[in-house]
């Protein structure tokens, strides 16, 4: 990974190339001004989601936002694999605990499920896409995820996209196969994994109704993490972490001249 | 699993079987009398690591403590895989959080590790006991996983035990091995899991007097999580999902007349 030199990496919704004038949220240059004491001058590293992540000068900051202009590229813009997490909303410290994670963990998307039994009654979209944003700052990604509207199982399911493989988390089911068995026959013939959703059902688990329709769709596949019982969001960041290491980037090619522990 | 129905489960000292007194902590009776609204003559099912889960019929409760006898066996004891988390402190709620996590991914023993980079300095391991049997509580587990005092890592490695491997996320390090390739190679020739331990550093990682150390012991395995920055509470819930999905007990066998799903 290049390092950057930079102190602080934010996410901007600016194109980005050489000489482009960069815009900062208000939000933004409080942070930069009055939290690390930075200055016209001063450098930081910016990412857009689309044009890498570039290193960009401070030209001003103030109280109604800030600007700057870009320097050069720090780092190629790299996709995370096409993972998506839906879940049933929970509490509010859990949910964020919830969208931290995913977003450290490399999910492409986030989509809140309302289920039969889902207690909590309203998500507020535009804060899971801040925490979003802030997630993927914090850890070095250069994309945000997707954050969607809410949905209920049933709209989500009726426009279920063609090849999306729908793992779902089946704490109590007879017919859910072990995980890391479930995951190791999810890629292609070339060890390519195919895209993939997790599912992660309520505290009160999926209606019998809301079961009957996920059997119905052949690309449906249903996981079990063993006899404890998981909260959602442990559920959540276990089902993720495990299709990383299994089918996603940590399986990464590792560096030349390494050994083999 | 056995369903016991009773609406409540409390970790206790005493021993457990037939008619066994059963001594409550204040708290305990605390709980049940005022949050749960029970009294004399409600059940409750019971564990204290050793004799399986009791159902127990509830004979006092009052502001000292309570008192009740076990009627019977509801599920026999059953250990946990062998792995403890070796962790060094963070700030108090992500803590927290590492602690009920590692508990319902069925840890067996808690380690806080002072590093050169720790920026925490005192532990609170009451504390820290009290989280772990409360989430034992909630996940259904049969067992509190031990906490140890608060050491040094070189203290640890030290007194390192025989034959039990030392798995050490090295977020940095070029000397890792991807996760699910380092795992996959950690059971016995019968396919059973070999005593471990995950090591997680402190956000400012080992110090290279540390990884030296380390490196020496030839039980330690450097394990890669990928290139995207995580936390120390995410690496930790990581590591320990994919030891239980690759080698602990998410493996476990299927029903019998289960589908491949």
């Amino acid at each position: 990974m290049t390092e950057s030199n930079a102190k602080c990496r934010l996410y901007v919704a600016t194109p980005l190339s050489e000489n482009a004038p960069v815009s900062l949220q208000p939000a933004q240059a409080h942070y930069l001004r009055n939290v690390l004491r930075m200055q016209a001058g001063d450098a930081i590293a910016v990412f857009n989601g689309r044009d890498g992540e570039w290193l960009v000068e401070i030209d001003r900051l103030d109280k109604k936002g800030g600007e700057g202009h870009a320097i050069r590229l720090l780092r190629d813009q790299r996709a995370e694999p096409d993972l998506w997490l839906l879940f049933a909303p929970i509490k509010k410290a859990r949910l964020d605990f919830v969208v931290e994670k995913a977003v450290e963990l490399g999910v492409s998307g986030l989509f809140p499920v309302m289920t039969a039994n889902t207690s909590v009654g309203r998500v507020n979209t535009d804060r899971l896409r801040a925490q979003a944003a802030e997630a993927a700052e914090q850890c070095e990604r250069l994309s945000v995820p997707r954050v969607a509207e809410s949905m209920s199982l049933k709209e989500i399911l009726a426009d279920w996209p063609a090849g999306r493989v729908l793992l779902v988390l089946d704490e109590r089911g007879d017919a859910a196969v072990p995980i890391a068995e479930a995951f190791s026959r999810l890629n292609d013939e070339q060890g390519r994994p195919v895209p993939a959703a997790i599912l992660v059902g309520p505290e009160g688990g999926f209606a019998s109704s809301e079961l009957d329709a996920l059997g119905k769709l052949p690309i449906v596949r249903r996981i079990s993490l063993g006899s404890r019982i998981l909260r959602a969001e442990t559920a959540s960041v276990s089902a993720l972490a495990c299709w990383q290491a299994i089918n996603g980037d940590w399986r990464g090619s590792r560096p030349k001249g390494q050994n083999d522990a």
